[in-house]
């Protein structure tokens, strides 16, 4: 059966010149960078041409990004490592209530240790609100934590907005953004933007699991979480994943060659499939209106219809979709963010993810379309009788 | 020129057979294992799969092993992790003098939050003795960390004997084993020797880089590090490196199904260097005789020539070898283990690390003699001028 995999925020296939890279590395230049000979030099430089190409996207200097295994380990060092460096300063950080569980939890983890969060509210297309930012900045905040594209309905939060607000108020006030679902998909200036602290994933832009890095600000401080041979400035112990950082790299650069048509094309594709939607019966799209949100993201409430038997009869044709956020279905609960922007709580277990990548195609959105209609109706009459 | 890599303990080159798997992995079943439709059952069967392997190497249950970034992260887990979760038992903890910087850089950290760390000397061999351990265990030791195989020399530490005197003293405390030049080289039982977590890295077994893997024992209470979606029963929080943790089964896999032929080929490799190399005026090796250490680490004195430069005129000849540990010249300095088994200091500088794997032959012994044979009496020529 043909398959459209329609779940590219939960993870995404590599592209097939990053696994090329990856398997020469594997097999050729497989040095340890911290080895001093040829074999090391040869696996620096890859690290070294990666730093030079993600710094180049986000406008920064090379000597300012960390690798890591992956955007939640990017989070923690940022939160949990930013709160504890800087914790003379004062013991209050801001988050907002739609955040990844690698930034909640991590903010839940300095809860217990005595630290004080604050959670802002979101409007009903699940947007922040910089006057609301600026208002909870205090004099003892030491770091905002606002995530760049949400990961169930794909609102964008204005960074470079709030990130003014935040040192308008508090220059001293860090602030981190989790871009694990915007990196790729957005153009993004942490410098510029008053960003201090970003944290991005390789394997939501088609390279591996198992990689990501965190961008940190010069002057700022942040204690490492691990400790040992002192690798990456004593920020990341541990041999790097020289291979996932070269495809993190290539996988970055191969996106943003071509962004502004690889981005119509996205919200071509979203546009495409909203519209073939539209005349199922009694069926929403969630949040941001048209081009006020991420490209790639659509979450879609079917009511009367469990998304978890949607999804599986959507499986059956050949389509992968999400039911809220796939990093959430290990603790299954409701969805903060359809909850943030009070989605009537009878359709919080009716609502799906479609996620979009550049490798989907408009025969992937017919696809899905055409499941749709065809089970929808099929599990509405079944599940009312 | 022809190659003979000998840096097999700073980073090994990954088994065809794994980049193969990890290809397909990364190209057609590369979905997250949370994910509820196929693609993520698919990537979750992976995971099982790897368990099932080396939950069987080590003859343990499946459910007592956690995926993680490193060898490196394994041990920060296991011993600030352990520590964290077991103060208010006491504060004490032990580990040798000639421990992985992963281990060292750990203890001291906790000496920062004000643990207190016994720090036991090892024998000219660099074997620690377990009469030494059980008479530093007291009532408020929480947790023992000894490596299974030391990196700079290959010395084996007699861990079931150790595990059997810590129990003896004290019960409760915690025993951890940094097993990462250790698996893939020794048959390692953790549960059946008392022990309670044992740390592995993929890298040094012809997996990747990028992925390891942290055993814990029934009922010992470890607390996390790393906080978020909560994968891995919340242990290890971020998408579990799928392609990573198969290719880390399958290697394992691969060394251990045919390991006594394996070992009796290392060690033979070993006793052909060592042998060849005996007419150079003036070398030895340094650390335990014959077969009593590992198969794979020979550490080798050259008084009068640098290591590094020795290192460099090596590399022209095609062989790549390391001086002390790779994984220390991120911070370079005297080795510890060099220290603690009282080399005399003279000779710190003039020792390199000749490291095999099951991929050497003969032809590359044999290459990494005949270039010492013409490059040290060259140097040492040179030197003395």
């Amino acid at each position: 059966m043909r398959e459209a995999y329609l779940d590219n925020s939960a993870t995404t296939r590599c592209f097939p010149e990053v696994v090329e890279l990856m398997s020469k590395i594997y097999l050729e230049e497989y040095g340890n960078p911290s080895s001093m000979h040829h074999k090391g030099v040869e696996a620096e430089k890859y690290i070294t041409e990666a730093k030079r190409t993600l710094a180049q996207i986000l406008k920064v200097n090379e000597k300012n990004l960390v690798f890591t295994s992956c955007g939640t380990e990017s989070d923690n060092i940022a939160i949990i490592g930013g709160a504890l460096a800087n914790q003379r300063k004062g013991r209050h950080l801001i988050t907002t209530s739609i955040e990844h569980p690698a930034v909640l939890e991590a903010m839940k983890y300095l809860e217990s240790q005595d630290f004080e969060v604050t959670y802002l509210p979101v409007d009903q297309y699940g947007v922040v609100s910089p006057d609301a930012v600026e208002e909870a900045v205090r004099e003892d905040t030491i770091l905002v934590s606002i995530m760049h594209t949400n990961n169930e309905i794909g609102s964008v939060q204005p960074i470079e907005e709030i990130g003014r607000r935040i040192k308008r108020k508090n220059p001293a006030c860090l602030f981190h953004v989790d871009a694990v679902q915007g990196f790729g998909k957005a153009r993004i200036y942490p410098k510029k933007w008053g960003v201090d602290l970003l944290a991005v994933s390789g394997h939501k832009i088609h390279a591996p699991k198992g990689i990501g890095f965190l961008y940190i600000g010069d002057k700022v401080k942040v204690r490492n979480l691990i400790f040992g041979g002192g690798q990456q400035n004593g920020m990341r112990s541990g041999t790097e994943n020289v291979a996932g950082i070269a495809a993190m790299g290539l996988a970055a650069r191969i996106l943003y060659q071509d962004f502004d048509k690889e981005m119509e094309k996205l919200y071509g594709l979203r546009e495409m499939f909203i519209a073939l939607v539209r005349d199922i019966p009694d069926v929403f799209v969630n949040g941001p209106k048209e081009r006020l949100g991420a490209p790639h993201i659509i979450s879609l409430t079917v009511p009367g219809v469990r998304a978890e038997v949607l999804l599986h009869a959507l499986e059956g044709k050949g389509v992968y979709v999400s039911s809220g956020s796939a990093c959430a279905t290990n603790r299954p609960h409701l969805s903060g963010t359809l909850e943030a922007i009070r989605l009537p709580r009878e359709f919080m277990d009716n609502t799906i993810r479609i996620s979009l990548s550049g490798m989907n195609t408009e025969e992937d959105i017919r696809q899905a379309s055409d499941a749709l209609h065809e089970v929808v109706p099929f599990l509405r009459k079944y599940t009312r009788h």
